[in-house]
This record gives C-alpha cells, structure tokens and sequence, in this order.
C-alpha cells in the first residue's frame, strides 16, 4: 500500500488522515506543519503514524502529497514536491478553497504538473487545529476538483477514490466556474455577514443581545469563522467576489430603494421569488 | 378562572392556546379567525375549546383578548374590543412584530386604552398556521413587552404571568427601542438574506445548489419565511429599516471598498471585530 504525506496538520489535513485511516487506504501516513507543535499534536492524537523530520526526504518516498496548507503556500509546495520526488510517480492535492490564483502562481513559472489535482472540499468547522479533527468530516459534503486538460487522468481517478473513501461526494468543475461559485455561495456572504456584526455592534451593543433570536444567529454564523483565515480566502478570490459584490450590490440597492419609496408590492414579489430561488438551491443541501 | 379569547388562531395564537391549555391558566378558551376554517381546524386540533360565533359576545365575556392577527389589523381590534366589552376589566394583548405603528394607530383616534399591553413574542416558525401551533414554541424565548406610562400595571403583570407560564422570558422595553432594534436584529437581515437569494438566483441558478453548503443554508434560512407577512413587517418599521439599512450601507460599501482597493489588512480588522461583536451578541442566545 501507498504512503501518504500531508502537510498543514490542522482541521482539513487531520481529518483526511484521520479518515483514511478508518477506510485502510495508507500504510503509513506522515505530517507536516509550518508550526512543528501542531504536527507534534496530530501525532499525540494519533492522527498521524509520525511527524516529518526531513520533508524532502518524506516527499522522496511518498505516493500521495496532500496540502492542506494556506492557499498563498500551496503553489510553492507543488512546485518543491515535483522538484523533490524526481522521476518518480506521486500524486498531489490540495484543499484550498480558491483554484485560479494557485494556478496562477503556478503558470508563472512553467508548466503546470500533471500529478498535481487541484481539490476543494466544501467541509469546515468554526474550531480550527488537530483537536478539531473528524473522521467523519467529509462525509456527506461536496468535494470540487479543478483539473486541467493537462492533469493525469489516473492521478484524477486516484484522487477521486480517496476522497470518495472519506465519505465525500466528488464533482469536477474547472477552476473560472470554481471561483465564481465559491465567491457567489461562500466568500461575499462571509464579507456581509462579517460587515452586519461589525454595523450591529456599533452603537447599541448593551441592548442588542436582548433582541437578538435564532434568525440573526444563523444569519451571521459564519461571521463567527476566523477573521485572518477568510481574509486570505477572500484577498486570493479577489476579483471574483468584487464581481459578486458589484452585481448583488445593485441588487440590494433597488430593494433598499423599494423599502424607501413605500413600493412594497415590488418588495413583497423580490421577496417571494428569492423564497423560491432559496428552496430550489437548498432542497438537496444541508438546509 | 378566566376566559381567554384568541382572535388569530394561526401558529402564535393556537400556539399559546396549547401552552396554557397546558398551564391550566384559563376555564375556557375561545377562538376566532378572520379566515374561518382556520378557526375551525384549531378546534379540530384540540387547541381552543370553542370557534366564536359571535365576536361581540365573545369579548363581552372574556376576561383576557391575545391579538394574533396582522400588524395592520391590532389597532382597530383593541378599539373594538374596548368598545364591546363596556365598564368590564379586560386584558389585552398582542404577539406583532412592530409595536410603533400600533400604537400610533391607536393614538390617531383617542388615548391609548389601558388595559392593552403590546407584546412581541420572539418566537416564530417557516411553518404558519394552526397545524403548526406547538406547546413550547416560546419556551426559552423572549418576550419583549413595551407598554406605555398609561398602561394599567396590574394588566401587564397579568400578561407577564401568562408568557411566564407559557415558557418565556419577558423584557420590558420601550416601543421605539423596540422598533429600532427588532429592524437590526431581523427586519433588516430578512431584507438582506431575500435580497442576497434574488441574486443567487439570477443568471446562475443551474450550478449554484451543488457550491452550498451549510454556510449559504444558514445564511439565507429566513429567506425561506413567508414573502407576504415580512413584506408587511417591513412596511409597518418602514421608518426604522430604513435607517438601519443607511447605517450598514454605509459600513458595507467602506468594506467592499477595503476589497476592491485590496486594503485586507483593514479588511481583517473589520472581520476581528464582527467576529468578537457576534460571539458577545450570541453567547447567551441560541447561536
């Protein structure tokens, strides 16, 4: 059986080795960290058979590289384990949660290599770090995959399995559809809900808490994720949430108008066709 | 013991029936609805123990009036209930969303009865009507009661028992307060979730359900509630939505502004302080 590495150890990488150790697919499964006590602990939590001494000696014999690593780092990691492994066959994936600006880096610099899959899976957990780790994590959850006409096919397919051993199911999109998905569902959303909490915390804070109900916790739960994590997310997807934003800003500037103007029977059919627009999106998902 | 008449027998009002049914805080308990076969299948489900057949003389006997109904409908009902019920002692209330233009209704045609004590219970469902009602809807959930300086106190002590009995916790607030902070805390963000929905939907809609996940789900889970009856919630607070929508315009546009000019530093500060301001707003709420 085949060896894996995964580097960045937190909640993606832990729990990818934590469940491929459930399904048995590795024999040996090393970890590596940007900080070494957070390899060190995937270790105690057994989540890992060791921590990595000598990363391009471990890249040297591993059969699968997964990064799940912070998307800035992810280009140069790809590029080192391609130099590093030499002629022979690893595969490499990543779990980043923006596609082209990796790719980008990567273009600016030759070739893109065929062993590396570009992955995202759309799992995650407000708690961060090996502590945080799940065996179960990807199951039932969507993991997009953004291969290029120049990807390894078998690389893909392999790729593939694992994450379908995890519990995950697999969709391929290429990485434009990927980006501006992701910046529509997941990274503008992040930034409103993140710039409501800011708004509602200014003047009224003693009283707001007393009104606050089940409504405004949901709707700004994501808004309790780590501040420096969607910065970066958000700072790599650039210009496809400023695209986003543009448009749902016109948007939300003709509702404000209706609501000003007293136009409320346009408000009330806005009202009912996001209803239905919300019941199409979210009868197959978690919510 | 006294009698209770419930006028809109729907999900607040057939909801508190059962919940006192359960206490055994009233002898008999009577319900009306403008839409009779509402009425009719509340008493079919056991939560009231008569449809009225005749509003006048229902009020001439009871001894306490919830108001369930539509904004819009309170004042003239708490008008006529005082009429109809002469020199008798009567307590009423009401379960509406915005408390300002109740209030200012009633006091375009004379002084505000008394014996009226404006409730809001912060509870609520996607689902409506009497088949939906359920004992504990406001167990664990506030009350927010607004009553004026010209409000019988011996009445909003009864009130406050009959939501204490039902579960609840009851607030005391003031009607502009209240208005004010009910457009933050939920008129606005419902606003905001239907308008985000309206552009998910727009050019897109085929791929956008397989890139959601949990956090768009809860993002936008009151965007599910009824187009109709937020649109007359909206347009009761008109004054007060609008000028949290201004507020939060403003800071929303300086953080899409943060975006485009690629200030993530300020971008991140922004999102720490939403962050610590979500996690003091919800701590003790249920998110």
């Amino acid at each position: 059986m085949d060896r894996l590495l995964v580097i960045g150890t937190g909640l993606i990488g832990g729990s990818f080795a934590l469940a491929m150790r459930g399904a048995g697919t590795f024999s040996r499964i090393e970890g590596h960290d940007a900080d070494p006590s957070v390899a060190r602990r995937a270790l105690q939590l057994g989540l890992i058979d060791a921590v990595v001494t000598d990363l391009s000696a471990s890249i040297a014999v591993a059969d699968a590289v997964l990064i799940a690593a912070p998307t800035g780092a992810i280009a140069p990691l790809v590029r080192r384990i391609v130099a590093d492994v030499g002629s022979r066959s690893v595969t490499v994936f990543d779990a980043g949660s923006v596609k082209g600006s990796v790719l980008d880096a990567l273009r600016r610099d030759g070739d893109i290599p065929p062993a590396f899959v570009p992955c995202h899976p759309m799992a995650g957990s407000e708690r961060q770090g090996p502590d945080a780790a799940d065996a179960n994590l990807f199951r039932g959850r969507r993991v997009l995959v953004t291969p290029l006409p120049s990807t390894d096919r078998a690389a893909i397919e392999r790729v593939r399995g694992w994450w379908t051993a995890a519990g995950a199911e697999v969709v391929e999109t290429n990485p434009q559809i990927h980006d501006e998905m992701v910046a529509l569902t997941s990274h503008l959303p992040h930034l409103i809900a993140y710039s409501y909490m800011a708004w509602a915390d200014q003047p009224h804070s003693g009283v707001v808490r007393e009104f606050t109900g089940p409504g405004l916790a949901d709707f700004t739960r994501i808004a309790a994720a780590d501040a420096s994590m969607w910065r970066e997310i958000i700072a790599e997807n650039q210009t496809a949430v400023v695209a986003q934003y543009d448009g749902w800003l016109t948007l939300l500037t003709a509702a404000g108008d209706l609501l000003r103007d007293g136009r409320f029977d346009e408000l009330e059919q806005l009202f009912a066709r996001a209803r239905a627009a919300r019941s199409r999106l979210t009868d197959q998902s978690s919510g």
